[in-house]
C-alpha cells in the first residue's frame, strides 16, 4: 500500500482536454495557468464537472501563490464568458457605473446613481447584499416600502431609457461562474485575494456592459484593505483589467478609518441619502458623492464641473431622478421609513474633542444590532443600526449623545456595546486630532 | 455591494467552539493551528460539519504553508481519535509492521510479513490498493485464487495468534478521518505534502496498534520522493511521530530509480515473491526483504542475525508461514496464478550493458497494460504487467528480450510502449554504469 500512489501518471479522463488535478497542481507549484487551462477550469466548474472541493483547493493555491496580469485577465474573461453579456449600445446615451469595495456607512450609491443620471449619463448599477459588518445597497433600498430589487434585463433597459438610473440585483445570467465562486470563497477563507477580488468585480462589471467604471477602493479599519499599498495594488489590477477590456476605468482610494456620514444601518442610511439629495447631509458623504460623480461623468465622456455637480444636489435636479428611480421600481419615495422599536445611547463622559470613531467597531455593532446578516439566508432588520452624533475632530459636551443604537430586538444591545468598546475615544490633553482626507489617491 | 464583506466579524455559529473559516484563515496566514482547532476541525470533518471544500482549502494551505512538529503530532492524534484503536497486548508476542511509501515492483510485503512472523514477531500488516503507477499489496494478493482481503478485527487477532502474520485491508473503523481526507487529497492535488503524508501513515499505523514500525521511504524516479533531502525529511517526521506515540520506529531510505526485482504487475509479483520465499528470486528483492526483516525484528525487541534471517528464506521456514497465511485467508497457495492472454517483447537492439531502466516509465507502462487503476472504482487485471529480463549494469546480447509486456487487452500495448520510450538505455561506449545501493540511509 502507498500513501503516495495518487500521483498518477494519468491522461485526462474521457473527452475533457484537461485534468482538474493537473490544473490545481500547476498553480500549487507556482507555475502560470495556461489560457486553455483557465478557460477550461472555469467552464467545467460552471458545468459542475470540477467539484467544489477542487475549486476550493485551486482558489487557495491562487490565494497563496498569486496570478500574473495575463492570468487575471484570462480568468476574468472566462467568468464573463460563463454567462450573458448585456449591451446598452441601443440606449443612445453613455453609461457609467461605480463599484465600492465595501465600508461602513457607505450609502454613496444611493445619491450618486440619480445624480449622475440627471446629467444624461445612464447608470446601470447592479448591486449586492451585505454580508458581515459592511452593508449592502439592496438591503438599504429594501427599507423603502414597495421597492423591489429584482428586474428583468428588459425592465433595466426600459428604466435606463426612461429614468436614466437603475439600482437592482444582478440577474442570474450574469457571470454565473463568479456567483458560484464567490459563495465558495466565502466559506473557504479565500476572499481577500487581489486576483480573485479583481476578477470577481470586473467579470460582473464588464458583463453588465457599462462603458465607464469608477472604483471606490476603501482603505482603513472598516475596509478589507487596511493599508494604502494593498488598496493601490487592487486599484491598479482593476483599472488594468477594465482598460484592457475597453471599459474606461478610474479608481479612487478613499478613507474608511471612520464610518462614512453619520449613519450605519439600512433605513438610517436611506434617510441620510435623501438628506444629501435634498441639499443637506454630512460633509464627507457630499464630498465623496460629488467626487465620484465627477469621475463617472468624465469617464463617460460628459465632463461636468464639480460646482455644477454639487448644485444638482442642492437644486433638486438629482432628487427628481431619485424619486423617479424609486417609483419605477415600485417604491414610494414619500412613505415613512421603518423606525426601530428600541433605542439606547452612548453619552460623552466629559467635554472634549472626539479623537477616534472606528469604522470596524461601528460596523460590527450595527451588524449585531440587526442591520447585517451572518449568513446569506438571514433577514436583516431595516430599522436597526447606529446613528453618530459626532465625527473625529468634532467638539463634544459631557453628557451629550455620541451614538444612538437602534434595534427591534433589545437583547442585541449587549453584544453591540461589546463591539463598541474601545471603538471611540476623546482626545487626551494636548492630543492633536488629524482626519485623513476623504479621497486619498486616484489611479487611472 | 461589496466583494469583501465576507470577512465577517462573526462569532462561531451555534454551539461549535470554532468557526471553520477562522481555522482555514489561521493556516492560510502562516500561523500555527492550536491543539483545540486541530481536534475540532478533524472531528467536525468526520461528522460532516466541515464541508469537503473547506477541508480542501485547509489542506492546500497546509500543503503550501506547512505544519510544525507539534501541529503534525496533534493532527495525527486527532485522526487516530476519529476511530477505534486496536490492541494486540493480549497476543503474548511482540508486534511489528512495515510501511512503504510506494514504488514500482515493490512486492516486499509479501515475503517480508511471513518471514518476520516465522521468528515469533506478529505482523499485523494493514495494506491498501494501488492507484496510479505504483501497485497495491491487496491487488497483488487478490491474484491468488480464493484469497480475501477483508477480515474482521477478531479474525485478524485469531490469525496473528495462529499464523503470526496477516496482510489485509484496514477496517472502516480505523482512522476514518484519514480515509475521508485521503480521498479528498487525491482529487485536489494535495497528496505530496510531508505533514499530510506523515500524519496519514502514522494515524493508521498507531491506531492499528503495532508495537514497532519500519518505514521504507522510496527515493527516485519511481517514487514520489525524487531526492534524498525530501525523503529524509519525511522519514524524520514519521520517526518522530512514531517515537512520540510510543511506537518503536525506524526508517530506511531505499532506491527507487529502477524497479524492485524483475516484475511489475500483480500475479507477476506474487510469482516473484514465492520465488524469494523458495530461496531464489532477484538479488535486490532478497536484500531489501532481509534488511527490513532485521529492522523489524530488532525494533520488536527480538534481534536476529541477518544471516539467520536469510537462511529462513532458504530453508522453508518463511515459506511455511506464507502458506499458512494465504490459506488462513481462503487462498490456495498451490493454485496456478492468472496468465495474460497477450504478450509482446522489447528486444535489445545490440550487445551492450543496460545503463538505465526507469522505474517511473516501467510503472506507468505496467499500469497502462492493466495492472493498476486510474480511479478507485476501476478493476485491475491480475495478469497484466511487465517482466524485466535485465537490470541496470547487466550485460545484454543484441536480439534478446529486455522486457515482456503482459495484458489481457492488446489495444493497451501502444500506450504502454509510449510510456517505455526513453525509459531504458544501453550504455554508450566508455560509459560507466553505477547502480545506487538498495539501502541509501537509515534513520531512527
Amino acid at each position: 500500500m502507498t500513501d503516495l500512489a495518487a500521483t498518477a501518471a494519468g491522461a485526462p479522463a474521457g473527452a475533457e482536454p484537461f485534468d482538474t488535478v493537473d490544473v490545481i497542481r500547476t498553480k500549487r507549484d507556482k507555475q502560470h495557468l495556461s489560457p486553455g487551462q483557465i478557460d477550461w477550469v472555469i467552464d467545467a466548474y460552471t458545468r459542475g464537472l470540477v467539484a467544489e472541493e477542487q475549486m476550493a483547493a485551486l482558489n487557495m493555491a491562487i490565494f497563496l501563490n498569486g496570478m500574473s496580469r495575463a492570468e487575471i485577465e484570462r480568468w476574468t474573461t472566462a467568468m464573463i464568458n460563463s454567462g450573458e453579456r448585456l449591451d446598452y449600445s441601443g440606449l443612445g446615451m453613455p453609461t457609467a457605473d461605480k463599484h465600492s469595495t465595501g465600508g461602513v456607512g457607505d450609502k454613496i450609491t444611493l445619491p450618486l446613481a440619480p445624480l449622475v443620471a440627471s446629467f444624461g449619463v445612464a447608470v446601470p448599477q447592479l448591486s449586492g447584499r451585505g454580508l458581515g459588518h459592511t452593508g449592502g445597497t439592496l438591503d438599504k433600498l429594501e427599507a423603502i416600502p414597495g421597492w423591489r430589487a429584482h428586474l428583468t434585463n428588459e425592465e433595466v433597459f426600459a428604466q435606463l431609457q426612461g429614468v436614466g438610473a437603475v439600482i437592482c440585483a444582478a440577474g442570474p445570467g450574469l457571470a454565473p461562474a463568479d456567483k458560484k465562486l464567490y459563495a465558495l470563497r466565502d466559506v473557504t477563507s479565500t476572499v481577500e485575494s487581489i486576483p480573485l477580488i479583481a476578477s470577481s468585480i470586473m467579470s460582473k462589471k464588464i458583463a453588465e456592459g457599462t462603458g465607464a467604471l469608477v472604483l471606490d477602493v476603501k482603505v482603513g479599519s472598516g475596509a478589507f484593505m487596511k493599508d494604502l499599498a494593498m488598496a493601490g495594488e487592487l486599484a491598479r489590477t482593476v483599472v488594468d483589467l477594465g482598460t484592457d477590456a475597453g471599459v474606461k476605468t478610474v479608481a479612487l482610494l478613499t478613507d474608511m478609518d471612520a464610518p462614512l456620514g453619520l449613519t450605519a444601518g439600512n433605513a438610517l442610511e436611506v434617510r441620510e441619502s435623501v438628506e444629501v439629495l435634498a441639499g443637506g447631509g454630512p460633509k464627507d458623504v457630499i464630498e465623496l458623492t460629488v467626487a465620484l460623480a465627477v469621475e463617472m461623468l468624465a469617464a463617460a465622456g460628459r465632463p461636468v464641473d464639480p460646482d455644477r455637480v454639487l448644485a444638482a444636489l442642492q437644486d433638486g435636479q438629482a432628487m427628481d431622478t431619485w424619486r423617479a428611480m424609486i417609483s419605477a421600481q415600485g417604491g414610494d419615495p414619500d412613505a415613512p421609513l421603518p423606525v426601530a422599536k428600541h433605542r439606547e445611547q452612548v453619552l460623552a463622559p466629559r467635554d472634549g474633542v472626539l479623537a477616534r470613531l472606528d469604522a470596524y467597531g461601528v460596523g460590527v455593532a450595527a451588524w449585531r444590532l440587526g442591520a447585517g446578516r451572518a449568513r446569506k439566508e438571514d433577514p436583516v432588520q431595516f430599522a436597526a443600526g447606529i446613528e453618530m452624533h459626532a465625527k473625529p475632530g468634532d467638539q463634544v459636551v459631557g453628557g451629550q449623545p455620541l451614538l444612538t443604537l437602534h434595534t427591534d430586538t433589545p437583547e442585541r444591545f449587549d453584544r453591540a456595546y461589546e463591539a463598541l468598546e474601545g471603538a471611540w475615544a476623546l482626545a487626551e490633553d494636548g492630543q492633536k486630532v488629524v482626519r485623513r482626507p476623504v479621497v486619498l489617491d486616484r489611479l487611472h
